[in-house]
């Protein structure tokens, strides 16, 4: 296997940032797509940056928020935090009793590593459901967190939601709602109500996923349960910095449901131009295809002969395909998919995601030409181990 | 006592950001005077702001960080955190080994909050000492802590800092100093060596303290150990986003050991003017007061009779007496103290920090007169407690 360890992936992350620096210093940054869907906007005008001062800019900016977080969250209360993450962290060390137990309910697992995380640190119990048949609330219970969509954008329908938030008052326990992407997702896309509106107690929700803002949380519900989150998060340093505060406001300002609804369409034209190929399957706000779908493509597209795929299956992993195949489009397409520069032990899925601010100016047939050539380059890249070596960590 | 947790001081807090805000919609920014020292800095231009995202943004300031973060601390690694607790959170729940000791040194209590929060949750066991001849390392140590200057700016001086780390090395344990205004402080004014350059495994600065950067962390040392620190601090999210390493980059480019040198001399000269004064202590960047000082300064001035003064001990803590007078500098004087805008569980301490950006607008004079005037409104305030709770709290 050729990326088979975390310093494997983080030397993967560097040649990629690398081969990013060049592409920017030789072509500039708008030849470059970035279509993660996690591009983080940073939306600011020069009064807000004469503003940007630790004890002064939160002062000017902490009304806004507000104002603009309640918006779009709902609730009394508003709070910045620096991710979605440190918002769990925060949340979960404030509400979780030692010993007590975290229940999580998600559509469909994996469930997010940093509610497990916060549990062991809050020195908690965490028992996760996935199936409402067998969801119910155990003696010694702190917290319900229920995901409101999953990192693969699966969304979970009204009714459970409710029927969750109304078991767990009944048992007076307080409902977090995870809803990173969620809180447009299912607002938006699927007509759904906002998290507080549905009745849980808290919500978070990432800023810069389906929404022009920066890499943050905001997290929205009960005053007096907020208040003391926020008390939690001053002193680790979860919460939002100034200048994180001032975009996340530009950001919610920018957002703009038309727009998201309109990337979906495009995507829909990018879904019939591509169905030529088996490994597509369609998300919320674009196309992916994962390892396992992406390797039987290429088994099964009859472009290389049974021994020659025999010997490559014996030194490449199927996740190594994503990668390989993520510094193709990065390195010949000028496309930055999530697999070249993700974080050690992220999930390898190679996503398109059109909602993107980068896909405004990529029309779908260049995009679906990028995709096949780079494709096709895959083919050939992959019969060669020591080429895929160097294009994966660089000479 | 007024304020008497961590509530009420989260309260006090936002009552004065209301204040803030209202005086610059009132009079504007530039009548207002930061005084803390703790003024990040946020130095952008358009082309670092048409970087700022999520993906993009840190390939291009990955390597201006780690080139300007090694010449600043040393070392071999460099990671930038949210905020220096969150760098202290990620590196003690990294090396603190569940039961095991940290043990912490520093010239004069009270230690940082976040060191004792952050070991608690590392399920870890603390040592504290601020006496060389009773420093020792206990069995079942795996982390020492050296703070650097302390929250009233304390130095530790050389000779110590090296006892500290000999000791530790004979017992294996890594060495992690928290040099928050150090890095600058012992460096610079008491031409100290750098910490990693003392001999010690990791350092961590706050970019915004005597120094033009951000509100936010810069950590730097072995590269084993920062790879491991950067790990956990991505799960919870405890790293600086890009905005902020942008900003940090800016910060350090335009820090100037000159300009620091010459708020001392300012600063000298406003502590001959307050010679009236019991109460004030010199710092090596300004003036400032503790509770106890400023509780003495209030009993021994003579301007309140003593039945006065016992009823008001009963009801008025020496930390509530930081508290209101810092909001009567804000309120009447445009001046913002730390005690008026502070985190939960910081020092109450009343300082004047010289070296701040807004200073270089204040004469030395007029600073003098704004000082007296809110001492004497404070003798009548605290005469009054429904007055002072107003104050602190807003109507």
């Amino acid at each position: 296997m050729l990326v088979d360890n975390l310093i494997d992936e983080v030397k993967k992350r560097e040649n990629s940032l690398k081969i990013i620096r060049d592409l920017i210093k030789d072509h500039g940054r708008e030849n470059l797509y970035d279509l993660t869907g996690l591009s983080g906007g940073f939306i600011a005008n020069q009064n807000d940056l004469n503003l940007l001062e630790t004890y002064v800019g939160p002062a000017i900016f902490e009304e806004d928020l507000n104002k603009l977080g309640k918006e779009h969250l709902g609730g009394e209360r508003i709070l910045a935090v620096n991710r979605t993450s440190s918002g769990i962290l925060a949340t979960i060390l404030t509400l979780l009793k030692p010993d007590s137990y975290l229940i999580h309910f998600l559509v469909e697992p994996p469930s997010h590593p940093s509610i497990i995380k916060s549990v062991e640190i809050a020195k908690g119990r965490y028992l996760e459901f996935d199936k409402m048949d067998e969801f119910h609330v155990v003696e010694n219970t702190s917290l319900i967190v229920i995901t409101g969509s999953t990192m693969d954008h699966k969304v979970l329908d009204e009714e459970t939601f409710k029927k969750i938030i109304t078991t767990a008052h009944e048992q007076n326990v307080p409902v977090f709602v995870d809803d990173a992407s969620g809180a447009r997702l299912r607002t938006v896309i699927y007509n759904q109500k906002r998290a507080i509106d549905l009745g849980a107690d808290l919500v978070v929700t990432s800023t810069d996923k389906l929404m022009p803002g920066p890499r943050g949380g905001l997290i929205a519900g009960n005053a007096d349960l907020v208040d003391k989150i926020k008390t939690t998060a001053y002193q680790f340093g979860l919460e939002a910095q100034p200048p994180l505060i001032m975009a996340i406001i530009n950001g919610l300002k920018a957002f703009k449901k038309e727009s998201l609804l309109r990337s979906i369409e495009k995507k829909e034209r990018l879904m019939k131009m591509l169905n030529g190929y088996s490994m597509f399957e369609e998300t919320p706000t674009g196309v992916m295809v994962s390892k396992e779908r992406l390797k039987h493509e290429i088994n099964s597209c009859g472009k290389i002969d049974k021994q020659v795929l025999s010997k490559i299956e014996k030194k490449i992993s199927s996740s190594d395909l994503c990668f390989i195949w993520a510094l193709i489009l990065l390195k010949n397409e000028s496309i930055i998919t999530i697999p070249a520069v993700s974080m050690p032990g992220a999930s390898p899925t190679v996503r398109f995601d059109i909602s993107s601010k980068d896909a405004l100016n990529l029309d779908m047939e260049t995009l679906h030409k990028k995709i096949d050539d780079s494709f096709k380059k895959l083919l050939d890249v992959i019969k060669d181990l020591d080429g895929s070596k160097r294009l994966l960590y660089g000479d």
